[in-house]
């Protein structure tokens, strides 16, 4: 390239998942020729959000303060608690707008092969929540894997000794789903799942 | 999201070309979570290039000095100019490794109802570059669309008055190409363009 600053520009890019030279060099070449101002917002939110963003005491969650906005939210149900992987899996959840409840965020899934323990994904705080009892119900909507199964198992273990319900996202046909390109581990576990038409 | 830093970042992030929602949520918590070094790379480097990105007086080319470093660079071939549309397409033919000789950009093409006139792709100057008669020979490398062919021929009328010899790059089957599945088009032009086996 004709000019260093530019290089940097590119090789930096890289950093952003799925994005190789190629794209990277797109990327560098559209905020410089035609959207500085984005660029320059760019660079802005990250060294911010870089500054400000921290895990929530409570939930783990990405958060700007000490508790989440969905922790501090009066209007949330303080005794439905919905454990998920990541913070992708909350925006996903919250989607759906069919939650109420709060969050636990594992930040990972048990996989000790890969370094991820009960340590890691700050299981000692949940157990301590669901000691404390104000817990009511846990919906375990870790990731339909093998990983995901094995930690919904152990924390669904632990809250069956404290006597806190557990229950595990449904798992079936996806909304527009044709049987045709169902694969047969899906449908097996559709089929087991079926529910009565009242 | 539960943290308005991080919302503004994602927000940011949808300037980047082909980046919607889902990409920059999954840009920026992988940032945030796995790559903060990374992030702080992208921000400084964006800073730095908005600040000493700029035009190259001679060939309009991206260049954090007045003179960009091909421009500049005195093993270059001064006789012999390319005329491509973008400062991709000068990474396009330098990554060829074929060509060693000087470059002129014009920031666009010949498309009146877009806004692009002779002005705004700086013709004049190549005008002025051809009648000082310093240039041997023209290499007009814009794109194989009608527009890029327009501005071509633009190019190729003005430095023929000047009698400077201009040529075009050649149009055929591209390396590895199966004849199956190329176009009409191309296939017409590779036939008329044929060339004998010596």
């Amino acid at each position: 390239m004709s000019s260093a600053s530019l290089d940097e520009m590119i090789a930096a890019l890289k950093c952003l998942p799925g994005i190789g030279q190629k794209s990277a060099q797109r990327m560098a070449l559209h905020l410089l020729e035609r959207d500085r101002d984005g660029a320059r917002r760019i660079a802005e939110t990250i060294e911010k959000a870089l500054a400000s963003v921290r895990h929530c005491r409570r939930c783990r969650n990405f958060a700007d303060t000490e508790l989440c906005d969905i922790c501090g939210d009066p209007a949330r149900d303080p005794a439905l608690l919905c454990v998920v992987e990541t913070p992708a899996d909350v925006l996903a959840v919250e989607a759906s707008a069919a939650y109420r409840g709060r969050y636990f965020v594992l930040l990972g899934r048990l996989s000790p092969l890969d370094g991820y323990g009960p340590e890691e994904l700050g299981l000692a705080d949940l157990e301590d929540m669901i000691e404390s009892g104000d817990i009511g119900e846990i919906i375990l909507a870790t990731s339909a894997t093998v990983e995901g199964d094995i930690t919904a198992q152990y924390i669904a273990d632990f809250a069956a000794r404290h006597e806190v319900g557990c229950s595990r996202l449904a798992r079936g046909i996806p909304l527009g789903g044709e049987l045709e390109f169902v694969d047969g581990g899906t449908l097996s576990r559709a089929l087991s799942g079926r529910q009565k038409i009242e």
